[in-house]
This record gives structure tokens, sequence and C-alpha cells, in this order.
């Protein structure tokens, strides 16, 4: 590639977030890169975006890299549409987020920002891809994934990727020498089991915390909790086509008149 | 049935909202109603949770109708957790969320509170249903999706849904006698054409309003905007398994040893 690859760089932690301060070391390694991140943590965010609330934009600069910045009120999803709408001259080469503080494996996919902002841009025809580490921790440590990130990332600016769909990476936590390297998945079937913490606050009224605990229900190796737990990268293509097309058939076979 | 199916309700335009009255009415007819659903607008909340904050329940009566409701400081999704984990005493035998203000057809499934809710108990295996009119009024006639409320309802009652699937129904802005019936469709491939009209806060900073301008990229006759444009009602089949089959094989031919 003669003419550098542009990179736009966002995520959910917040840009100021280490999983992406890592994300962006990688990314200046192979482009130009442009971050355009929430201003604060929007973890669990979903695929959200601000239609009733006013989007402040503001050019910031973090650290000594050599890539641009802005710092949003938005969500993820309202990044990368301010990104490619209104901020970058032209369109991105590619998009990449994360690197997530926390798994967004298996059912995760569904409640992560991280993810909405690579469907985002998928949407809109851009090659991207959603990075997570399984260690929900502030100080966690990305050094294990960069390697995997660059390649990763390299590998998508080579061949692309089929239309409508985007690749949503997860890493164990795990020391370099321990990842016996990357899987291709499905994702696995999963769910939370969800409990409520009920708390009288100190006017006496109740309220709630949510928890949980993640159950995989899927015994399946090619999925990506399979991947995770036995030292792998796992890498899941995901589409968001989510028409159940193997339904259709039988709902048709349904009798919806009236009776 | 000898026994009463236990309804769940919820929707993302808040409690009050005339489409998730309405949907309550109808619910009314059928079973044993139970609301929880939030205590202001939750619409473009996509799959949100609420995570880093308290959750807020209270029992409410918003009319005369013989339904139980909570109100919650929530999202959709979390209305659906606190309801099948906390509030109901067994599990309900399906899931009603809206009737939406506005569509829900094609990509917006994505940035969908209404349809995260119905999503929600997929994910917890209960049968569910989104329902939206393509009509974003707070004062939009309802009447003529009611009858088809009730028979889509009663009929995922009688045969259930497969596991992993929920039904997103999207009614035509038309009068009941000039609706052809109903269609199960595909999403249709589609996307927003932002633009964020850019403005100056009375302190001279600049912000921004997301608008945009739908477009639909598909002119398959199997897709629900077309079903939508040509007076049916649409019933698409979705899926929160997001893995892109089709890509594993793909993706397993590329080169991702370390350069």
């Amino acid at each position: 590639m003669l003419k550098k690859p542009l990179i736009l760089v966002t995520n959910d932690d917040g840009i100021t977030a280490p999983g992406i301060r890592a994300l962006i070391e990688v990314m200046n390694t192979i482009g130009d890169v442009v971050v355009v991140a929430p201003d604060s943590p929007q973890s669990g965010m979903g695929h959200a975006i601000t239609i009733n609330s006013t989007l402040y934009v503001e050019k910031v600069t973090i650290d000594k890299g050599k890539q641009i910045e802005y710092s949003c009120s938005g969500t993820p999803a309202d990044c990368i549409k301010l990104g490619v709408r209104e901020i970058l001259d032209r369109r991105p080469d590619i998009c990449v987020s994360g690197i997530n503080h926390g798994s967004n494996s298996s059912i995760n996919v569904i409640y992560s920002g991280t993810m909405s902002a690579a469907i985002e841009a998928g949407i809109e025809d851009i090659p991207s891809i959603g990075f997570s580490l399984c260690d929900y921790n502030w100080s966690a440590n990305f050094d294990a994934c960069k390697t995997y990130v660059k390649t990763i990332t390299e590998q998508v600016l080579q061949h692309g990727l089929a239309k409508g769909v985007v690749l949503n990476v997860n890493f164990p936590k795990l020391d370099k020498k321990e990842i016996k390297g990357i899987k291709i998945c499905r994702q696995a079937r999963a769910n939370w089991e969800e409990k409520f913490d009920k708390r009288k606050n100190p006017q006496g009224r109740d309220y709630y915390w949510l928890t949980g605990k993640f159950v995989n229900l899927d015994d399946g190796k090619d999925t990506d909790e399979w991947a995770l737990e036995n030292g792998y990268v796992s890498v899941v293509p995901i589409q968001f086509d989510l028409t159940a097309h193997h339904c259709i058939q039988h709902l048709n076979s349904w009798d919806f008149n009236e009776k």
C-alpha cells in the first residue's frame, strides 16, 4: 500500500483508558490514526445512539503519539457516526474499537459498546474489528495483545471483510508465551444469570444493583468461550443482518387469519 | 390452555406511552398481564443495561385495566431482567414489547430499545415479540395494529418459537382496511445517511444534533421494507447468535502468523 491506511479508533471505556492507548500505539505503526472516542466510560451501552440530546466534540491531546484525537460526549456508535460523517475528510480504510477492559465474547457482544462501534462502522461498509481483553481491571496488561492486534488488523487491511461482517476479537488474560494462537470461532450460546442486590437508600427507598453470573450453555469446541478457556485468541465473524433465515419457511406455515 | 398465560409487557417509549397502553389492552384479552416498563422514554438505547448505577422500581396504576404495573428507572433490557428475576414469581409464557412509536424495521433493529427487550427475553428462553408502528407521533393511532397483535401473539403462544429466535413485527401507517395482511420477511439491507446539524450554544461552544435519512439499499421483495411499503405487516424472525457462519471457512485461510 503506497498511501498509509487511514484508521479510525474508538472504544467504550473512554478516551483515556489504557486499552485504547495500547490500541492507538499499535495503530500508529500501521497507518494514520484518528481517534474519536467517548469522554467517559460507556460500558453496557449496547448500540445506543444519542438522538434526544446534544453532542459535544473536542480536539484533545492525551499522550505524545502522532495520532489526532477527538473526545466526544456521546456513545461509541455516535463516535463512529461523527468520525465518518463530520470529522474525517475521507473514508477510513479500517475502524478498530477497544481494546475493551473485559470480555465481549459470546452473548456479551449484544451488550457491548465496543462491538456496537465496530458494527456501526460495518453498517457504513468500513472493514472493522472490535478487540477485548478478558480482564476488567483498569490496570490490565495489554502487552500480550499487541502483536495479535497488529497481525489481525493487517490481515483485514489486506483481505478486506465480506459485506455485512465485522470481527469480534477477544484475548484471554494470559502472558504472551502462554497464548497458543488465534482460533476462528462461532459465538458460544451463553447467558447471564442475573441477581438483583436489593438495598435501601438513606431515605428508605428500595433500589437495586444488577449483578450476575456468566453461564456458558455451549459445550462446542468451535466456540469463542472454548478458545478463550483453552488459551487461544478468539476471532468471531459477526453480522448485523439478524434475520433467522432458517425460520422463515416454518413461520409461513402458521395461521395468521383472524379468528 | 387451562391456566391463563402469564404475559410480561415492556417498551422503550416509557410506561405512559399510548403504544404500550394499546398493547396492554390487547394482552388483557389473552392472559394475566404484568407490565415492567421504563419510567421515561428510552428510544435509541440499543441493548443498553444499567451496570454502573442504581435501579428503582415502583408499583404504579396508570389506567383502569386489570394488569399489574411496575415503573422502572432502567432501560428496556433492565426491565426484562428485573421482571423475570425479581418481580414475577413464575416464568412468563411470553414477553411482548412495544408497540413502539416508530419503525424498527431493517437496520433499525440494531438501535432499538423495543427489540433489545424482546431479545433479552429471548436470551432467557422466553418466546418474545417486539411490535412497532411506522409512525413516530405520540398521538399515533394503534387501532389497526390490535387484531394483528392479538393474532400473532396467540400464534406464538400456540407454536412457540425456535430457540434463539424472537419476532420483529412492524406495522405500516395505514388504516385497518388498507392493510393487506402479514408477510414473513427478512431484514432489508439499509442504513442511515447521517448529517450532523452543527450549532453554537449560548456560551459559544459548538455542539451537534444527530439527524439522518433512512436509505433502503435492498430491492428484494422478500424484505420487511418491501412489505411495509406495499401495505403489509412485516414479521421478521431475528436471532442473537450474530456469528457470520458463512465466513468462518474463508477466515481460516488467512495467515495469522507473526511477520
